[in-house]
């Protein structure tokens, strides 16, 4: 970030500082394992001055996994089925991160973990709900800007439901590992990407010309 | 249920009263509002005996849903489109009859309210996260089936992944109440049900006849 521009670098910096401290104790530990004293300390942040930014743990590490999705670009290659697989990989792999955190219990593991936690912590909370819809909403809409591209070059179908589309792709990621405790992984993320591409439908075999 | 195929008739029907008794608490008041005490009183039953059938009120909470959703049927007209949508729907209804429980918002209430306690419920605990996992693998048994059908009049294609058409209807439903806050609702299904099944490429022109 260009701090010129930012009205108050001071700030930026503590932040900074303290939500990289905050990932890395909720990766670690896990959501009962995150606790904002202990970020105040290993940060070395007054825990006033956290507690006045972000009023409970929750708030916290909502933060946290705004600012890591955050991070996670979208490239676009020209070729849509490779593009959408590669970021559905991308929210796969977060998704297991944030999922197996503060766990020991290795790949046999169906919780969902932390990823469960954040979302009952927006549903608790209508501000955290609040951030964390904005969060997603930023994400898709780089998601939309991808898919809309390829519509206008000619690949995916003028009339799309690109909403639907992004739907599709990443709830079925979500719901396997908050729902179904199934795996997701690159592999997947290939049959996922294949299935909302080619639809489910039975094509007519195109008629022999006579 | 026929009795004279049930080892424990008299259990049975208490269990029956108590879930009934807990469904209407849970869909009034929410999650905060179930407690295991209010239900033994409601139901005429020991509290003793809840606490026995179910430690938690996590537990109590995930075999009322268990039961109100082994309620929901599928129907087969042959019609694999008109199927599958009524199927959303009643996915839908479900989910936004959770969501909505105990709360007072109105239709601009984003959180996913009662869902996403039950999803923290079953990360938080591994016996009622495999209590999920088991309703969900029975639901989705039922709709595997219909879409074998389908599959195998014609109607879906041959190579169908049928696990991740499902995961994608469903999960999209799950998103937009678990992540997104976006509502579900018949003609929400109507466009999902589209998407899937038809897909987001672009069909080639057939070539003309020379």
């Amino acid at each position: 970030m260009n701090q010129a521009r930012r009205g108050r670098p001071r700030d930026a910096q503590v932040d900074e500082r303290v939500l990289r401290t905050a990932a890395g104790l909720l990766l670690e530990r896990g959501y009962n394992g995150l606790s904002i004293d202990e970020v105040a300390e290993r940060a070395g942040v007054a825990k006033t001055t956290l507690y006045r930014r972000w009023p409970t743990k929750d708030h916290l590490a909502v933060a946290v996994v705004a600012r890591l999705q955050d991070d996670d670009g979208i490239d676009d290659t020209g070729d849509i089925r490779r593009d959408l697989t590669d970021y559905m990989e991308k929210i796969a792999d977060a998704l297991n991160r944030m999922r197996s955190a503060g766990r020991t219990a290795g790949r046999d593991d169906r919780s969902a973990g932390v990823v469960a936690e954040l979302v009952a912590a927006g549903a608790r909370h209508d501000d955290i709900g609040e951030m964390g819809r904005q969060v997603y909403a930023r994400r898709n809409a780089l998601a939309l800007g991808l898919i809309e591209r390829a519509r206008l070059r000619g690949e995916l179908r003028a009339d799309l439901d690109a909403a639907v589309l992004l739907d599709q792709l990443a709830g079925a990621l979500y719901y396997r590992v908050l729902v179904t405790g199934a795996p997701v992984d690159r592999a997947y993320a290939e049959r996922l990407v294949a299935a909302a591409l080619d639809g489910a439908m039975n094509r007519k075999e195109i008629p022999p010309c006579p």
